[in-house]
Order: C-alpha cells, then structure tokens, then sequence
C-alpha cells in the first residue's frame, strides 16, 4: 500500500519533468492513469480567494452557541476548539442587553466631562493620533458558567456552552489616563461613570484609580478594529475586570465624586453572599481553568491509548503560577506544563500527557495565581454565596471520561 | 455646546428613572425631545448578531489587495491598518501557485516515507492527537517588497501594497520532530522533501536538522483551524524561513539524503547575486521593519500636531535588538521604544512620538536583531544582488511627509 503511493508519487515527478521538457502527450497518458488515485485537489486548480478570508466550509460547525436564557442573547466561545491563547475575533464571545448598534465612525464621539478642568471631546480622527499600546487579555463576562453555579445536577453540555463566556484576544488603545491627564482632573474626583451608546445606555461606574492604572481605550482586538459586538467603534478595556464593565459603544466618561448607582451595577452584576451581605463593585474574575480537551461531549474513540490533556487558566489579577490537574476526580494532583507565553492578565495553556486505561476516570484541573489564589472546590464556592447567587463562579470544572469514552460535566 | 451634552444625559438619566417608576407617559414625552439629539444607535434597539462575527460595514475598506502582477494571485496585508502585533486571520497575506483547494479533512491524510524504518500516515483525527505547541510568529513570503527592489522609481503605492506579503499570527501545531521520531530515521537521513496536496503539488526540499528542531506540522491559526488559502487541514510551518517552505495543503513527506531540486526551488525561489552565483536554499527572512503610520498615500491632516510614529519590526533568525528611527532621511537616528511583548521572529512593534511642523520630512526605520544583523539601506541591497534579483529584500523603507500632509514611498 505503501509503496504504492510512494511509486505514484515518483511516477508524478517524472510526468511534471515530462511536462517541462514539453512531452505533453506521454504527460497526459501518465495523468490519467494517476488521476484515479491522486486526491481531487492535487488534479483540478483550486478556487479563487476573497478579499477578506473566510474558515474553511468544513469547519462550519465551528461557531459561537446562543443563548437566550438570561432574556438577552449570550454568544459563547467554542473553547473545546481553540488551541492556543488567541480567541479568532469571529468566535469572541459577546453578551447584548439591547441589541448590536450599527455606529457610523464619522458620527461617533467620546466625551469626557465632570470633575475635571477641561471637558474634552474626541472623534475618532483625534483619538487615532494618540499614541497606543498592545495587550493581551482575556476578557470573561461576570457570569460565565452560570449553568455550574446554578444547577442542581450538572448539565450534560459542551465546554462552550458550560463556560464559553469567556476570550482572549490582544487589544489595542489609547490609555485612559493619557485622556484623563489632558482633561485635568479635580479635587474630588474618585470615580467614572464610563457610558455606552446603545439602546439601554449601559454604564458602570468605576474607581478612577484603577482606571487611572489600567484603562484602555480600546479601537483594535486582534489587529483590527474591533467588531460590531465588541463595541465598534470603541471600548473601555479594564483588564481583568468582569465583562460588562468593558463598556462598548463607548461614548461618555463622566468623572465624578461618587458612584452612579446605575441600573446595570445595582441591579444584576452584584453578588449575594450566603450570610445575605451583597458584595457589590466586585471587579475582578478570579483565578478559574478548564480543561479543552478532553472536555463535555467529546468521545475518546480508543481506550489504552494516549490523549494529551489541554486547557487554559487565567486570572483577573495576574499571571497564573502553576496549573494542578487530577485524573482521579482530586484524590492526587500532578503539576501540568505551562506553556509559553504566560502573560498578565491571559489566557495561559497548560497541558499533561495522559494514558486512557479505558476505565472510567475524572478529571479536573486547578489554577493557582503568582498571588496564591487557588481555584475552589465547587462545595467551597457554593458555600461561600447565596444559593441563587451565580456571578463569579471560579470552581474546578470536573470532567467524566466513562468506560465506552464518551466524556460528560459531573459535579466533584 | 458641551454644556448642553451633559444636560442632554442629565435629562436621559431622570427619563429612565421615571422608566423604572413606571412613569412611562413623562418618559415617551421626553424621549422624544431627546431623540433628536441622541446619536440613533441609542433610541432605537441594535441589531442581531450572528454566529460567526464580521467586521463592521464601516471597515469594508479593509481587506487584502491583489496583484496577478507575477501571474498568480498574491493577497497582500493591509499593514497600515493593522495595530499590535496579531494579523487577524482573514487579513493574513496569502500567495497562491495553483487556486485554493478545497480539502475534506476526513479524506486528508499525511504520509511520511523515504528513509524511514517505519513509514506512516495520519489522517486528522490520529494527528490531533499529539501534544501540540503553540508560538507566535511571522510569515513573509519571499518576494515580498519586490517592486521597492525592482522599480527603478519608488512607486506612489500604500504600504501593504508594497510591503503586505508579511503577517503574524499564533500558530498551533504538532512538531514534527515527534512524528520523524516515531517514523524512525535511517542513516543517510538528510533532507525532508515536502510536497503540498494542491494542483501543482508545490513541493520543497529542506534540511532535515532544521526541521527536527523547529518544523511545525502547523493545524491552527489564531486559535480556530487553519483558513483554506493558509493550507486548511494541515501546513508546515518553519519559523522565520521564507513563506513558499511553508507549504500548504501538506500531504507528504519524504525523507532522503539529498534535495530533490523541485521545480519550486530551482526556479522562482533562487536568488542571484551581483557577481553571477546563486544563492541557493537560502531559507531565512533577514531583518526587515516598516513604518505602519505615517505611511504611503495617508494623510497628515494637521501641521504642526502631535503624531505617533509606529511601526513593525522581524527577524527570521530572532528576537529585535533595537530599532531606530530617522526623521530627516537617515541624517541622524533616534531609538524608537519596543513593546512588550519582544518575540522570537515575531511581529514587535516600535513606536517614537513625533513632533509635525509641517516641513518635508523622510521618515525611516532600520532594525538591529539580537545577532547584530542591521537592515541594508536600498542601495547597499541593490549591490550585492543581481539587477532582477527581489527576493528576500530587506532594505529600509522610507517615507516622504510633503508640506501638504501626504505621504509617499521614495527611496533614500
């Protein structure tokens, strides 16, 4: 069989040497008698490109889940499909309380105004001369893996639909301070009330310290500008912080005294601890890792054979120190590689060789941060919160491969 | 003006207080004063999104160009509009010799053979398998910047028409270190021809050593699967080596103990020198930067303003040292600042505030990697190569700002 191949393949080269010397008609004759064998590909030119690429037709299945069931649509990242940190900008997750505006750069504009010496407004002309910087970050809206944190027995799902609110791109913008420093800010200014340009006006308030520190601006992910769904044609980036905070369609900064109260910080993005205190201005996402592969619905098609496990870490405060993964659902833990770059604030790959044994096995990895923070049990965090309460949900996600290979989210 | 904003968003504020009170009749009342004023995306709900995400109508403009200029389709980055370091996968520059194919990855497979103690074949499913890395790097083809070697003038074109058969992305895939190794080498194992599953079964010989320590069998870009036009299901990549080595749609490898001199390697991808040799297999990228802003045919609107010069910089043999950066036609140099992260054969991105007073200026950067290899000047590059020569063209790109605020390609 082979052989064969290898003797088809010579026989190719003598055909393109025949052709080259210009004895098409015995070239023609080979072709033929190859064309049977060859793959499609290798005996009709290919299709023309586009202008902007597009993932081949056979991954078509590769794309974002909707969700509805919050009562506004929550596009998740299919991360049992990515390798590497880099999140493709068409599978960033997205989450819309009212809807994806349609904003004409030209029309646009950010105000800044408040507690500070010179209100400013920047088009985006004006705001592209600023000077920039690039970083990579994930990005995880405040409650992804709600569905752990909620339900009762674990749902049968893939790792995309369990916890794919959750990306890492690299961002590109305008520090916030370098806008700050030019409006010139009061005596008194603690806080920003950072608003949005859509429907419902999103906006949060936020310490203008932090913001001070590590806002951006952000006009780019991944090189280029960001996508409608990511707040074209601008976006507060806060690394490491929740979601909704980023806001998008970013359009107002009001510096101020004292937070706003809005309804998007009042109302869903606080946390009820299980004593019934709120927790409320909670910034952070916490150090949280999961397991790509193998992961929820996959099949492992051979037992006694070899599987890399694969995953990713991150953590809103840092970079990540070491990843533990277990093979059997946390009675022992081994130290899996982390692989290069581990950067601040991103994504990190981890990954361990693994023998299948064709036994049932559990597995579950466990993150911790240069800062010491350890990913919790799902008891621990169930204990520390409300029984309704889902925002913030870090837990160790557990995976059962079962004896017939098939692989499905289990609560240990 | 901005006075009346703020009251504007005062005003809307209260509006949705009274929303939330249920004083709905006040609220229409007022929403429809304000919607005069409120930019549209915020009075009326936003749109849908979809399951794979697109750029923004507003970016159309941004997509690859193309030349047949060479008589196969070449897809240049638009560079200029790119910031960071990450091309996002469906700007990423693609040359085709033979059309794109269109592979079913279930009827893929790769086979090694030759000087081998045990040929193999992988389909996908065997090779995802594999422990995979990921790395961040560049890809240029080798022809890139041909018409800056070739035109006796210094064409009036925009910098990815010039300068765009270079990307970066994170590229994941299995070494193929691990599958030579598990095929076993025989004695006299040299060379690794590898030959790609299109029409013209592009095919390349490369040193087998080289390949052992770094050759990728590359499945991943960006994070999701490689693009049909960037070897969909599966590619080699070599880090830093001329795009066309890459090769695409990869379907075989042969081991041998001496090139085969394919028609891809003794024709287009030879180089001559001044004196009459041929540079042969001549695989690295050397160092090379281009200024990405200002750059050709954009416009500086404001004299006398503040502009950001940035740029990017790579190396096929490794890390950037340093790069400079002239504002009077390489009179004298000053270094630019290096953002983090500084890669092996990546994209590194460089930057240096400057001051417009609306002279003519001749903007230019010349990087230095960590080998000490300093980018030619055009005329030292012109010397040691033959008069058609344009392969593997390094030599500093310069930019002319005219007193009216355009920029253009002249040679300096």
């Amino acid at each position: 069989m082979f052989v064969e191949d290898n003797r088809v393949a010579m026989a190719r080269r003598t055909f393109l040497g025949a052709m080259a010397a210009g004895v098409t008609g015995a070239g023609a004759q080979a072709a033929d008698k190859l064309s049977a064998r060859l793959p499609a590909a290798m005996v009709q030119p290919g299709g023309a490109d586009v202008p902007y690429g597009q993932p081949s037709s056979h991954e078509a299945h590769v794309q974002r889940t909707l969700s509805t069931q919050s009562g506004f649509p929550v596009w998740r990242t299919p991360l049992q499909h990515q390798h590497g940190i880099v999140t493709p900008n068409g599978l960033h997750f997205a989450v819309h309380h009212n809807g994806v505006p349609d904003i004409a750069p030209e029309r646009h504009a950010l105000r800044i105004h408040g507690l500070v010496n010179k209100p400013l407004r920047f088009d985006l002309e004006r705001l592209m001369r600023y000077p920039m910087v690039s970083r990579v970050h994930f990005l995880e809206c405040a409650g992804n893996s709600a569905a752990n944190a909620l339900s009762p027995t674990a749902l049968d799902e893939s790792l995309g639909e369990l916890a794919g609110e959750v990306s890492c791109a690299e961002w590109t913008g305008v520090p916030l301070s370098y806008l700050l420093h030019e409006a010139g800010l009061k005596e008194g200014a603690q806080w920003v009330v950072v608003e949005g340009a859509d429907a419902g006006s999103h906006s949060r308030s936020l310490p203008l310290e932090a913001l001070l520190k590590d806002a951006l601006v952000a006009l780019f992910q991944n090189g280029e500008r960001l996508r409608p769904s990511q707040g074209y044609p601008m976006r507060l980036f806060m690394p490491g912080w929740e979601g909704n905070v980023n806001v998008k369609w970013l359009h107002r900064l009001e510096v101020t005294d004292r937070p706003a109260f809005t309804k998007d910080e009042s109302g869903l993005y606080t946390q009820v601890l299980a004593d019934g205190r709120i927790e409320r201005f909670a910034f952070h996402m916490e150090v949280k890792s999961v397991i790509t592969n193998p992961s929820g619905r996959q099949t492992l098609l051979e037992p006694h054979g070899f599987y890399e496990i694969s995953g990713l870490a991150w953590s809103g405060r840092g970079r990540i120190a070491r990843v533990e993964v277990s093979v059997d659902g946390g009675r022992s833990w081994v130290v899996a590689q982390l692989h290069a770059p581990v950067l601040d604030r991103a994504f990190t790959r981890f990954s361990l060789p693994w023998q299948w044994t064709g036994q049932s096995a559990v597995l579950m990895s466990r993150a911790t941060d240069e800062h010491g923070k350890v990913q919790p049990l799902r008891s621990e965090w169930k204990r520390r919160y409300a029984m309704h309460s889902f925002n913030h949900y870090n837990a160790v996600q557990a995976w059962r491969v079962r004896t017939d290979g098939r692989v499905e989210n289990v609560y240990a």
